[in-house]
């Protein structure tokens, strides 16, 4: 028989997360305590916050447990990434409506743990309350080992380069709205790039040592995070389409549906995708290209810094309606 | 005219915020970037999180934006406070319906502020998103000058103490609840202690000098949060409830309203004073409550830690219905 959240309480939760979560590293004390205390490596750390909403950021219709808590750390290392940095600490605040099962609070921890695992971030503590929606907020700390990459670095004449490919998230995301299966057309790819997205760690810490200037990871869009990183370097940009590389697995997913969107749409106004934007001198870029390439990473080229107007081919970014925003796009 | 957080969206927000914040201290970097860069003044370090949800830790029909954002800082300080410790650094993250007023942002971001300049903490970052009720989560990291104390170093024959009052803030909801209101017979100080709470930064840290040696905030009641202490230590304790140090005001309240709830089950169920709940050595006690004393601030001595079972009186903290958990009492 199922179990619902509000039959354990919040002290049956906390006793589910201690045990999983174990007592902490030699030295340390994790969760059940006020406070977790953790060893810090450097004497300069990088510290950030990222959160998702049911029903904004997913949906309980097609994301299991385990998808959600998976994604609110990954979207938290990807920030670690696009300073050049690396993960150290998380802790996890999250929201559960009363009449859900335990069984959902399990497989929720289950992904907060299997993505900790995978970017070797320790969830030193945490938070449970009820709401009218789930909520998984996680707070992360992290490290570089070069100088953070802002995002204000970028300089005239830099190109603008991107990792991976564009657009796949976003059409992962409409695959399963429109419950589009299977592993042909390689639409199980798409939908597991929106569900369990990849942060680009060991990429983000190659791009610096190689010397990129700014970088931002690709969470809101291409278009709208292109204009917030060229808005902070105070520069103009001219993307070119042709060169945005689209994932390939969309146009195969088109040619199954109707009405499906424009890829070249996704891949630019989409977002999720958790790749790194980032800009670079012209004499750097091939060295970039082939250190990141090492990893089976591409990185495409896909523009210039300037000193005139942000712009992706026709499309000016001081325009509205470019991409997500949280509280604009209902 | 009013406008509406989603007239301006999650990009207009983001940028008041980044206004409000400031953009750090020499060598760092706040909000604005994928990840503020901080400077850490130790190798180790505090690290919590604590949130607030509207229609289960508060309501907007009588706190103000800015009573919600205070009180979500100070909670997490209270953490710190709990470990002996004090607050460094901190991201925030909100959700808010988008047909909220920005002004109620603005007030809340007023509270954040306000709090954060209060227990010098520098907000340092956050995230926004919309959702159908606001939340407020606060991460924060801190340090200790001694070394942190931890729930579990409680032992037989020590004395089990509190700062301050206990029940101020259960009143306090009551009386806002009511609609009790007046600076007569002490009630709008209630209703501060509970919109607005105190956390005991000074005290925990004169009580890390003075060798306590195990300390939580009572944030849940003192039932449930010394249950959580003597659970954490292995150990048991015996409360005499005469002796517990309930806040006069609430007895004043009572002779206004004929069914104000009993003013001792205020103090041990009812929550959110942020009192610190100490052990210490029967010979250190008297040095405690000078010290803390010297601050203005009470040390009452409750009871006794023992090898036996946890109780209160006649009360047994091994029953349930202690004090307030999230996900069951609704």
């Amino acid at each position: 028989m199922s179990q619902l959240v509000s039959e354990i309480g919040e002290e049956g939760l906390l006793r589910r997360v201690r045990e999983r979560l174990g007592s902490g590293a030699p030295g340390e004390v994790w969760a059940g305590d006020d406070a977790a205390v953790i060893r810090v490596p450097r004497d300069r750390m990088l510290f950030a916050t990222d959160f998702m909403v049911e029903d904004v950021d997913f949906s309980l219709a097609y994301a299991a447990g385990a998808d959600v808590g998976f994604k609110a750390v990954a979207i938290n290392v990807s920030d670690m990434a696009a300073m050049g940095g690396f993960p150290l600490h998380a802790v996890a605040s999250v929201s559960l409506r009363p009449d859900v099962e335990v069984a959902f609070f399990d497989s929720l921890l289950d992904g907060l743990v299997d993505a900790a695992k995978e970017w070797r971030v320790s969830i030193v503590g945490g938070d449970i309350s009820s709401a009218t929606e789930v909520m998984v907020s996680v707070a992360m700390t992290g490290a570089c080992d070069e100088e953070p990459i802002l995002r204000s670095g970028a300089s005239p004449g830099e190109a603008i380069c991107v990792t991976g490919t564009l657009g796949a998230s976003a059409a992962g995301l409409f695959a399963l709205q429109h419950e589009l299966r299977g592993s042909h057309h390689g639409i199980d790819g798409l939908i597991r790039r929106h569900l369990r997205p990849r942060a680009r760690v060991l990429e983000g810490l190659r791009l610096a040592k190689v010397g990129a200037t700014a970088m931002i990871d690709v969470s809101d869009g291409l278009a709208l995070d292109l204009k917030r990183l060229m808005t902070a370097s105070g520069t103009g940009c001219i993307v070119e389409p042709a060169t945005i590389p689209v994932d390939p697995a969309i146009g195969e997913m088109a040619t199954l549906v109707g009405e499906s969107p424009e890829p070249l749409d996704l891949a630019v106004r989409g977002g999720e995708d958790y790749e790194l934007l980032f800009t670079i001198g012209r004499e750097r870029y091939p060295d970039a290209k082939l250190m990141v390439g090492e990893l089976g990473t591409q990185v495409t080229a896909i523009g210039e810094v300037t000193d005139g107007p942000m712009r992706i081919g026709d499309m000016d970014l001081k325009g509205k309606d470019l991409g997500w925003d949280h509280l604009r796009n209902r």
